[in-house]
């Protein structure tokens, strides 16, 4: 349990009205001080960050304030990351307060690459500008696949209800811990996605590009660099971790079945 | 059978030393005037064009002179649409002199884009920058799916051994009467290749798009604009047809043992 | 158009109160003589047949009556063959008085197998009873595949609403003159669904079986027989069409979205 | 390492001239004593198998001998549990005295059904004896899915190269700690394979069944029993593990790419 002094908010770019006030008189009645993160770094160390927004408003709180465990509430579209609702807000200030909430500690990737060095919550994905490239892909040393087509993804299990899913990969448990790696529109019979041990070290090299081509590298959704031909990547797990809250032991499937009609 | 008087030639650039004089000598023999493609416009009617490349080269050779039949040697990486390789040339020219051929009608799309229109031997594909978008798709003016991923494809039989093959549509063998669309890395489950009949009127509706997001159009691999949010893209046969040489009657899927592993 | 003077109704077994009297009432005053279906063989030729129930008896009527059109109502689980439901019957019949339906006509399978012939209207399966087995798959006399799996299926565009659609195989216009082919849990990487010319003569030859392992054949979901290792199917198109009834031109697609979910 | 005193032996039935001379030779004068697993229980406990098979040789091994450590050579058709071909066998059994080999522990799963439980190395399978079923999937007392088709699976990291490889699920390094779960030939558009954390307690309930349907549990291959409507199966992970004995720290992706040509 966390203990609950200092608290940061963090709202989604270009948003709506937020209902600041209720989070401010609920959170002040309980002694917790409140500092809004577009303001710039806090003045105290957080105990919690509360991000509202979507899924990126997550990735935005966790990148800003590292170790610091994150509560979203959905004031998005895309919302696998969020414990609840804008119209569940009071109820679920109150079972925060309550500390009536479960914490899920999430394994991320360290992601080395030509000229810096990132976290990642969700995935990493190499990507050809436009046509066929090639990337050669190594595991622990020894050489596992060429991956010819659009490009090829790495992600965890917290990114396997993110970009991965379009590729067809599996879903994930958050508590699985496992690296995940698939191709992007590979251009032959034998894609398949991919579970790796959380030891993995895996490496990346980018094959020789057409003159007009660039193999782009993304971040959680976010442009990084261009990656060069003979270039490499090299990807293992972080040191860190991230940590979100949730009221529901079944938040995972519960997400699942609202969002995408797993359920069906 | 083609009443062979007049032959362009045309070949795979920055290419590789190509055995011009065997063609021209056994050619020449038969009475066939050849003319060099690179050259510019050929000073007469062509009966045949010979692409000595890949793929690619034959999507060429067709667009430069359309109605025209195509016998493509593979020099390329990729080929599908190519009747033998180079070092089959020889044999090749012989049974083309001999009219021991079959001639391969393909189906084509006619795309009408905004500012342009354009005949398409493989596929168009519409392809965000980056991120999410989406595409509403009717047919005969009915509204069928919204598509919401990384775009979509449209293509003919032919383009089924193009990029179709990396979006995982099915292989269709060259006579089917028949259109193919499918979405690229959906971002939901329920992503399924359509077959869509000779006779569809296909429309394709770019929904919004992010500031710094854009939506390019790309036809038989060659950029062609982007699209802005709200314009649309029509598609409909086209009133001409490709025709390729091939001299085995098993061709389709002998290429796709050889090029792709298929029987495996 | 239809001229209209005697009619069968085939209901679904073992089934639900069925509104017999709305039937005969609005038929009879049209001057339209009905036959039940299940009494035996009517008296006289047939214009049409009404099924009520699900695919299943839509399946069951083409089967008694051959040649002659259906129109199916659903009263069942599984209803992409039907124009309309039990909810809709008063105004469906009304359209159907006032000849106000589209009739869609459908390619069929003409499948001759060790002991017999049938035609096909969705699919043939041949399936394990259980582990791998082989299947030899020629078209046109040339060998293109060897399938090692659970087994394969072969189908129509009418099909591909059917078993098809389990097996990842895309989904098909009702008007595409083709066939379908895929396997059934492919051990290996390079399974694809293929799109078959009309005009394609299709043979399967089943590999060896292990001492307690059949190969069984199912033809529009019934089992026919089995079929023992170097025995042969043979497949290709079938003299006969299906002739369905339906009220809306986009019924395909609207079926698709309403059954599963699939505009989404 | 394993101090090796005394060995089993298992050969695949129905074999073949096996190099049994080799094996008491080699294995003798480094003072093993061996026992043929054929003859029936070993009269002392045995430090290790040498499966001489498939990979249905190696499940038979570790279902005999639970607890023991199994080297399997390749005299089989299948061979991703094994650690080399049979024309290695007398390098591999120099490598094991030498003990030059690294040890493999697999995670089982335990399964416990109508009348009998069992520890399981690759998957279990539910599957109709024909036509779709249902199965209602639930996840640590919550309801995750209702799965509707010809049935469903649930492996383990070993169990991906097996039966699980044919549903399209994704291979998984044999040391991940989670299990797969997966549909068979679902009857909707939202089938994905589902990775789940080692803790997870599942457990799997056979919907209603048409009179002329079955559905059987099949364990590793084997049949066990038929499950009547309304009984269920529950699985979680096994207190026993199985080792497995390899000479080549990148065995895993060798296999995948000499057995399915993975690396293409």
């Amino acid at each position: 349990m966390i203990h609950l002094k200092a608290l940061g908010v963090l709202l989604r770019e270009g948003g709506q009205p937020y209902p600041l006030d209720l989070l401010r008189t609920m959170l002040g009645q309980a002694g917790i001080r409140i500092h809004m993160l577009d303001d710039g770094r806090p003045p105290e160390p957080l105990d919690l960050v509360i991000a509202m927004g979507g899924d990126g408003t997550v990735l935005k709180a966790l990148d800003m304030m590292p170790g610091c465990p994150v509560l979203a509430i959905n004031f998005g579209t895309v919302g696998f990351l969020t414990a609840g609702g804008r119209e569940e807000l009071e109820q679920l200030l109150q079972r925060l307060i309550a500390r009536q909430y479960i914490i899920s500690e999430r394994l991320l990737l360290r992601c080395d690459y030509p000229g810096g060095m990132a976290h990642v919550v969700n995935e990493i994905v190499l990507r050809s500008s436009w046509r066929l490239m090639n990337v050669e892909v190594s595991v622990n040393g020894g050489k596992i696949r060429n991956i010819r087509g659009d490009g090829m993804i790495v992600g965890t299990p917290t990114g396997s209800t993110g970009y991965l899913l379009s590729t067809g990969a599996p879903l994930v448990m958050p508590d699985v811990e496992c690296f995940i790696l698939d191709g992007l529109n590979e251009y032959n019979f034998t894609s398949r996605a991919l579970i790796l041990s959380p030891q993995s070290r895996i490496r990346l090299v980018v094959g020789p590009l057409l003159p007009d081509q660039t193999c782009n590298l993304y971040i959680d959704g976010n442009p990084i660099c261009s990656v060069p031909a003979g270039q490499e990547i090299r990807l293992q797990r972080s040191d860190r971790r991230a940590q979100l809250l949730f009221f529901d032991e079944h938040y995972f499937f519960r997400n699942l079945s609202s969002r995408l009609g797993w359920e069906a």
